[in-house]
């Protein structure tokens, strides 16, 4: 028996996000991104599909990896301009009641006790519908842009996060408890003041007082998506994320990283079940066979390889255009010119070239969650892949906004339904209780966060 | 000839703002502002009643001043628990049109690159009705919240708001052009690199690269609110600030100050009203003289003295419970037991007693912009106040959420419009155009973030 499945839609607060060149579509929207309307439609449909979340990506500085600059990612559109991803999430709430909101937020850069706050203050205007996708960042332009020469090494990156994830699970669990607002007018007690405390965190990278300033929200913590695939990013998984975004190169590499987080975090104390798994969905659906094909032909027409190249450029740090086609991307690696650590190397398998990557990065029908056909083939793959792998659900990515989105919620999420792996509504109101069941809005006891309620542990 | 007067609700993301006691009115619906829906609500009747802006303050820490740590402050709610003041902002922005919204954001602990993004975020949403006040906050528990020991000194902070304020400058006016976006889908250029550069500002604080991550909003840079009343505050507010609120025990203290501001202004190169002032009005309308004074005998019942005190001690770093009443202030001061600076002292008037401190701080009808009566009453009053002050405008206290508000655009907007002091609708739909005219919703040439206009003076 397949559990529901978990459908997100894959957005960022940008014109161009991962399907480059698409922007030049006649049928194509994504220039109104700066407008609260392209949200809140955007929110509607995704709702009307029973999408668990939007999941909003973010970097917070530019792809400047190739050719020498942050031209081609400009000219392309790609991630630039882009716009902060936690305001669009109050506008989306406001026409919506089931959908959750995900949002793509740093641990390197800004400090924890605003951010906490931030998180409350979303989950209580969405009420309790907010999600976390913890990052550590990765371009070096976003390093420079917070007084760094470059990005801090990935060891210390993740022990950062680890102390800032609890100085946030203290804030949010341990420093008030549930009944401290009482509002008794009578009495004249808004807030019990024993039963608000500070946290007094003193660690290596922070020092916070507290108390929080948000009351507690129906999630308190918000839902942890994290997507680290390194083994630092796998340990931070273990310990705290809830949906964990795998990504891999063939069926084979999903169903292995999936047992491999479930074991972790089962290593971890929590129980079976615990952690959610989502890959990336590459759908092309269409009413008709031929229908999808045409669609498939004009998306591989509008793409642009030098937007491909300028992403894959600024996320590797290796600069494709400066090395001739049959180079092994390994060699480029070990020469130690370019400022790079393991993670970059595991993304590519030995005897990788140059040439390679370059046709690896600007096509869209080579992972392994790639359909295209009616909404019945689709659904058919889809059923295939979970069976195979183990996989909890998908974050769909967008061609064309909002065509993707509008085909997908017309041919499959129908199909879908049929074979009783999709909603036919939302259960509940909380994004922990769509995800997880009824009755648990909270982070389970298991989970390391649990650990400072009640002021324990601080 | 008296401008059209400004009006912004005064409003924070929190239960009790400075009209401490108020949420045990039975009227009052402060506890829901956790909701969306309390926003929007807020801003339609704002709206409704012509106001510029919903004026949004801040703080990032507790109250703990008074009686050695934030107990009063939790039990009488005030300012605690608070929420983020931007992230409501959105919501509000989608049920108006032309309604400004103003958000405090402290230029002392949070990085401004990604400040630079929220804040032209929140512009392009809200269609350049966004205004930023600018604070380099106070509390010593905010201190402790960002892993200091106790607050930066004045002279400190102010420093760090100016180099805050030309980096933000940098990154609104400098980084792109007008005409960067050119969506040429037949060229495939989004945006034209030639006409977005870096900042790479290098400061005594800041180090940041650049460039903006967002593209230009429709006014770059939101208005500048500001409220600096010590030497330093105004020299910040001559530079920088288009609209000054200003403080005061006399009308004779407001009028010097707001001609101080102004000549501040012109000293600095800027034309005349380049700057609009305003100050906090306490109004109590009513249908009749004794339906007002009703309304006041009731905000005066529930008015909460331990509230006003744990504020006022949080606020000064003075605990007015420590001292015997007659005990003055200034020797308080000049003991050094308090950690504190010229600004405070500047507060209270030589002679001033830890009692009539006290007095001050739980009377609501003691400042020089107290009316309470009929509209026309109300009308006759401001109008005497704008001839004798040269002031441009008020930011509205509130008593009772949404009575105040309601009463206020009832009874006191209609007329001041039959006397030509209010607008009878929105002439624009951009903040800065609606406070100084039509044709201009970006900085005046005058000002100092213009000189980055087109990258010159990075």
């Amino acid at each position: 028996m397949i559990r529901e499945l978990s459908f997100n839609l894959f957005e960022m607060n940008t014109v161009g996000h991962i399907s480059h060149g698409m922007w030049r579509s006649p049928q194509s929207t994504r220039h109104r991104y700066t407008d609260l309307e392209f949200w809140q439609e955007r929110a509607a449909l995704a709702e009307a599909g029973l999408f668990d979340t939007i999941f909003l990506a973010d970097v917070i500085g530019a792809y400047d990896g190739y050719r020498g600059g942050p031209e081609t990612a400009l000219r392309e559109a790609v991630q630039i301009p882009n716009n902060d991803p936690l305001l669009v999430i109050p506008a989306m709430a406001a026409v919506t009641k089931h959908l959750g909101f995900v949002a793509t937020f740093s641990t390197t850069y800004e400090p924890p006790f605003t951010f906490a706050r931030r998180a409350s203050t979303l989950d209580h205007l969405t009420k309790g519908r907010f999600g976390w996708n913890v990052v550590t960042s990765y371009l070096p332009n976003a390093a420079r842009n917070f007084g760094l020469d470059d990005e801090l090494d990935h060891a210390q990156r993740y022990a950062r996060a680890h102390e800032y994830l609890d100085v946030l699970y203290k804030l949010w669990e341990g420093s008030w408890d549930d009944d401290a607002v009482v509002r008794d007018a009578a009495a004249g007690v808004y807030t019990d003041p024993g039963k608000v405390r500070r946290i007094d965190h003193s660690g290596e990278y922070f020092r916070v007082a507290g108390p929080h300033l948000s009351e507690p929200s129906l999630q308190r913590t918000p839902v942890i998506f994290q997507a680290g695939s390194s083994a630092t990013g796998r340990a931070v998984a273990a310990k705290h994320a809830e949906v964990v975004f795998v990504g891999g190169s063939s069926i084979e590499d999903f169903a292995a990283s999936i047992a491999d987080i479930h074991r972790g975090a089962e290593a971890a104390g929590r129980g079976p079940g615990a952690v959610r798994t989502l890959g990336s969905a590459v759908l092309i659906p269409g009413k008709t066979r031929a229908h999808a094909e045409a669609k498939a032909a004009q998306y591989q027409r509008l793409s642009s390889a030098e937007g491909y190249l300028a992403h894959a450029g600024g996320g590797s740090g290796i600069d494709l255009a400066a090395y001739p086609p049959e180079t092994l991307i390994s060699e480029i690696i070990a020469s130690g010119l370019v400022g790079h650590d393991a993670a970059t190397a595991a993304r590519y398998t030995p005897g990788t070239t140059v040439a390679d990557a370059l046709r690896e990065t600007t096509r869209f029908d080579r992972g392994p969650f790639f359909a295209l056909g009616t909404g019945e083939e689709i659904a058919d793959a889809i059923e295939g892949w979970v069976r195979e792998t183990g996989i909890d659900g998908f974050n769909l990515r967008q061609f064309v906004t909002p065509g993707t989105l509008e085909d997908f919620v017309e041919y499959v999420v129908p199909e879908l339904q049929k074979r009783g792996l999709y909603r036919t509504e939302y259960a509940h109101s909380t994004l922990r209780e769509n995800l997880f069941g009824a009755g648990h809005p909270r982070l389970p006891e298991g989970h390391h966060g649990a650990r400072y309620r009640g002021g324990q542990n601080l």
